[in-house]
């Protein structure tokens, strides 16, 4: 069980090797060109260890930014929602609702003698085009397993699947990784050669998502332990 | 000098008592509503343990969302980048630039029987409104102190001040918190009754940041010892 999860996981998120993500004007930064990466093993590696993305649509003219869960199947993101949400009925109308999805990490603190040369290590995907929604029932399912296995892969073959109400109620939306950058900064502070003798403490803290020992549910039936794939977190 | 640092800081972050943010059509969520919190003392406690942001504006007619550094005082955001970065030009013209900056933090993974009522532990903070961009010398200071003092409080006191130079290629924004709301999720997974007695382990992960012990940087100089306010994060 635990062998073909894993391998039903790996499958969706296999990386076809070829060429990188094509730069187009809106993917190119106007500033650190020198940070940016278009190949996709760098960017689907960003995106598969997150499970949280950042979704910016445009409603009444103004621009929205919502946090909200994501799965990536091949060279496609998934979002969903409930049926009555506001982007997941604007996404259902043609010709599709234009949205960008920002996903972060942050790797580490970096502190320079000046305060102008402070900064963060990071890795970001930023994700241009339009969402569809998904009406195809075998496409929602393999979306919605993607969904709960980006967040812990394994976990869709051990939960109950949704059922025809659940899935009624339900909306996903598609976005095709087409127009796709990653930024990234690693390294020490880059201060000027001029500061480097100042008396101000210089370097990186380090920053990563720390998972605590899971809480079972208060009504949890006795003799379920945590599953093993919980400790691969 | 560390005490005035703190004074420093805690009077840049101060909760004025006082009525909750008003809600709009924009920040009372369509659905979830009883996640919804609009008192400042909950916002401002989010953003305050936040530092990254996801901005959102409009470039060209489609939505863009980008992870950048945020300072609060008082009742504004704090935004700032290269002069010459698009974002930034675009809030110097009048009427400013429309934006959605959005903070979130993870707290947990939250495994349900049912992969439906699959969720996260979080609380976020959206905020909407118009950006403008700061000229004024002082206050250009104030906001550069308070984005160095977001990440590490403390800091800005202990590093080396911008320079004119600095100064002028740095471009500062500024967003009032009128139009805010919070949200929040707490507590163990909710599952539906008929669920309960299914042999799937249902629970919660804890997550939060992690702080690493600080590297130096490869420069610094000998006897210069990582300074006390890293231990407080």
């Amino acid at each position: 069980m635990a062998a073909t999860t894993e391998t039903t996981t790996n499958a969706r998120r296999a990386t076809t090797p070829g060429a990188a993500y094509e730069p187009t004007d809106r993917t190119v930064p106007s500033r650190s060109r020198e940070r940016a990466r278009y190949d996709r093993e760098t960017v689907h590696s960003i995106l598969d260890q997150a499970y949280l993305c950042h979704l910016g649509f445009i409603r009444d003219g103004a621009p929205v930014v919502l946090p909200t869960l994501f799965g990536r199947v091949g060279e496609r993101l998934y979002l969903h929602g409930s049926t009555g949400s506001r982007p997941l009925l604007a996404a259902k109308a043609d010709p599709g609702l234009p949205v960008c999805v920002t996903v972060t990490h942050v790797d580490g603190l970096v502190l320079a003698r000046s305060a102008f040369h402070h900064s963060l290590n990071y890795r970001s995907v930023v994700v241009h085009g339009t969402a569809h929604q998904v009406t195809d029932e075998a496409e929602r399912r393999l979306a919605l397993n993607a969904l709960v296995d980006q967040v812990v892969p394994g976990r869709s073959a051990d939960s109950r699947p949704a059922d025809a109400k659940e899935l009624a109620a339900t909306a996903v939306i598609r976005l095709d990784l087409t127009e796709v950058s990653a930024k990234i900064r690693t390294g020490g502070p880059n201060d000027d050669p001029e500061d480097l003798d100042l008396p101000f403490w210089s370097g990186v803290v380090p920053v990563a998502p720390a998972y605590g020992t899971p809480v079972p549910a208060a009504d949890l039936a006795p003799g379920i332990a945590a599953p093993d794939y919980l400790a691969a977190l």
